[in-house]
């Protein structure tokens, strides 16, 4: 099985898709630019949702649910925004189907027009907003810590399973504040907590920073990120958390009576990660054999494979030792399927990145073994059947923090610092990664930039230290590095 | 604030909206038919969902995800399918928005017109059918057992909220099967799953059935149904399960190999409830007060208020409550708001249904006691506080059970029989409710009945007893009564 996946040194985009393909996450559908997200891609899914809301509600967040359709007046409300959506907005303009008269089929009743066209959401902030008007009057009503799990759509015309649909999964926060002050702390407080997810469920390393005018969401006063680096050397944008400042308040008339009596407009974030991640778990740690999946996130963290086949010791081994991982919170799976070999079930389950395997044969069982394979290095060890549930609980951490540490090894090699024109643009085409280096500030050397290398300002790193330089390009002073990358 | 509900003898309709917005349930949007679903609202469908998750993945279901848009053509291929939801699709035909050219606003691209319209998704049996053809080759890949949790959008003209609206949230799941008794078995065990739902989880009692040809899914050669009893004496069909024999798999062409090594059309079928639910559990239960919500539903189980605010002595008796409380996994909420007083907590929890009530005051505390009240009956008791969270723990599961004993009396005292048309009619006008009557079988007299009488057959009860009669309509010959009732 795993054979049928091109090797990434042959054809780094073909071996994306036979990964995310193969191993089971999802499919194309025959719908252009939607995907089907078959079972074990949601398993990993949901295990991030899971997570992530959790981590929503410990912050104080409730979860909520608006509509799906935007009428198309609301879009507009906001200049920047309804620029940056307009070109890539599903619209509902009829609500009926109708026998065609001349027999030839179903076709759209034309008396059905709708008076208003609706846009299938690209995202909520306009029909959010509009609702908040009558949920905030005073101080009191705020803040308001809202977060939406929910479908959108974005016209794409160029589209990648997980990295880039027309619809897609997500949630998305929608807060409202008092004070600028405060927004901002939630805006950076959402940050951190998508690059603790990031980095300790998904075993990801993430840069923290902040976006350019240039790459601000649409309506944004500021939008943060946190960028990862891809095993082709490209950035991926992995989740954003945007200070909206009053614009969207403004734009739909909310305004809070404070605590001095007089009206004010709210402020406001919204924030949002999606199964965009799924592309970023898979390009972070999977190899040309399938799948790797950190354990904190894999649906199954452990596979039982009897060898050659179930029997009665083995089956008895088994349920003995599921009983002792089951007690230690830890997901694990007896593959006593008997119409497969144990090579195919190896196979399936490297491909599919169960973290770990075990198999269980009568010969070691009789010297009181079992042998335990851990997918990410491959290496096998024997161990003794009693005790063997506390080592897998410790093999399991371990696994999870050497694919960070790995990752953050492979990012760590690909970042680079360029002074000079020729240097940048050697580093790109020769290695891809990170580059740190000078940048005059404007958006016209920004886009020049982009034109000639593709590359663009992935973000202006939080803890970036104060540096004096010159631009890599105009040579206009300096006085810091922006990371630089191409980018997914 | 319980004041403003408009008594149920008054105006029930009212009573009903008041109770779903005022109690923070969900409110009417800006667009057409579709609704908000409040933080409130929105956790109890959470604690629906989090425990109907768990009994599909208990009986072997996993989880995936389907386009949200289907191709027009899609739909017409069951040609029942397209006659039950043609006249109900929001259909998109466009994918860009632009300037108006005389500077007047946003307007559709005309240029940006779809080849195919999509419609957006009523029920996703054709776009899952079309994408199961890629799945299935052999009885190996049988059954396939997949539920998908999604929005869904049938553009209903008169909207109630969560009972009728235009988009709503739900679950179904879409099986497939090598033979007709096995896909038979699914319906019906999904359909007792749901029953053991209603009944153990949202305390709502019901009937299990199967529907009238007339009354049938769109697509299917059988529709199961769980029907409840409303407060005002209405029906509320509250869950489906389809056996859709081999209609889809031809009309998608989804063949398997079989055992015989014979290909044969595989066998389906669907299923699912939704946040219609949500408006059976409000009519199942609450009051003119406000919501009343099952113990095991319920976001707070438990609400702490101190009398008449917040004391060191007082939070130290309730931290140490709460602990307690947390321990035997109860959902405890500490009410220390200090600017609002002790009535109008006690009026905001009644509205919103929190279960269970407990007033911590200094003159109690100093005799080791604390004030417990439950939602349901009102009933107060003083309570060594020492002791109380067993104490609790008891009164939840006994809330829980006298809720259903109450709901499945109110439909029992409410469940007739009818032997003369006279009599049928003057139960449905003098009392409503559910009413066992004989019929003759045919779609002509069902929906006569319906024309004159506005009640509908809910279904034909799995536990009928034979029983010889004459219809009350035609007076035709029937060998079984059926289930009449005015329904939602």
């Amino acid at each position: 099985m795993a054979k049928e996946i091109t090797p990434r040194s042959e054809d780094y985009s073909q071996w994306y898709n036979d990964i995310v393909r193969k191993s089971g996450l999802a499919d194309h559908s025959a719908v252009r630019g939607c995907m089907v997200i078959k079972p074990h891609g949601f398993a990993i899914w949901e295990s991030m949702q899971r997570q992530l809301d959790q981590m929503f509600k410990d912050t104080g967040h409730v979860n909520a649910y608006f509509p799906l359709f935007i009428p198309k007046s609301f879009l507009s409300r906001e200049a920047q925004h309804v620029e940056g959506f307009a070109k890539e907005c599903a619209v509902v303009t009829h609500h009926r189907l109708m026998n065609a008269p001349d027999g030839s089929g179903v076709v759209v009743d034309p008396d059905s027009r709708l008076e208003e066209e609706l846009i299938v959401r690209p995202t909520s902030e306009t029909i959010i907003w509009n609702t908040y008007k009558d949920w905030i009057q005073s101080y009191r009503d705020l803040p308001l810590l809202i977060n939406q799990w929910a479908n959108v759509v974005r016209w794409e015309m160029r589209t990648r399973l997980f990295l880039r649909t027309a619809e897609f999964l997500w949630q998305e926060g929608h807060t409202a504040h008092a004070t600028r002050e405060e927004a901002i702390e939630e805006t950076r407080m959402i940050l951190d907590l998508y690059a603790t997810f990031a980095e300790e469920w998904m075993a990801m390393p993430v840069i923290k920073g902040v976006k350019t005018p240039n790459e601000r969401f649409a309506g944004a006063e500021d939008t943060y990120t946190i960028e990862a680096l891809m095993q082709d050397g490209k950035a991926l944008q992995s989740g954003t958390s945007h200070f909206l400042g009053q614009n969207f308040a403004r734009a739909f008339d909310v305004t809070f009576l404070n605590k001095e009596n007089q009206q004010e407009h709210v402020w406001a974030t919204s924030w949002g990660v999606s199964t965009r991640l799924m592309g970023g778990l898979v390009m972070t740690h999977s190899d040309d054999d399938g799948l790797v999946i950190p354990p904190r996130l894999a649906p199954w963290q452990v596979v039982i494979v009897p060898i050659p086949k179930p029997a009665p010791e083995i089956n008895d081994a088994a349920q003995k030792l599921i009983r002792e991982l089951r007690d230690r919170q830890i997901r694990v799976h007896y593959d006593n399927d008997e119409t497969k070999r144990p090579g195919f079930k190896f196979a399936e389950h490297e491909l599919r990145g169960t973290p770990v395997r075990i198999a269980i044969g009568l010969r070691d069982l009789e010297q009181g073994q079992v042998e335990i394979a851990r997918r990410d290095t491959r290496e096998k060890t024997m161990v003794p059947a009693d005790g063997a549930a506390g080592y897998i609980q410790k093999l399991l951490e371990d696994i999870q923090a050497r694919l960070l540490e790995s990752a953050r090894k492979y990012r760590d090699d690909m970042t680079f610092h360029a002074d000079t024109w020729e240097e940048f643009e050697r580093i790109l085409d020769d290695k891809g990664g990170f580059v740190y280096a000078h940048w005059d500030g404007t958006t016209e050397t920004e886009l020049a930039i982009k034109e000639k290398t593709k590359a663009t300002i992935r973000c202006i790193p939080l803890d970036n230290p104060p540096e004096q330089g010159k631009c890599i390009l105009t040579g206009r002073p300096s006085s810091q590095r922006v990371l630089f990358a191409r980018a997914y």
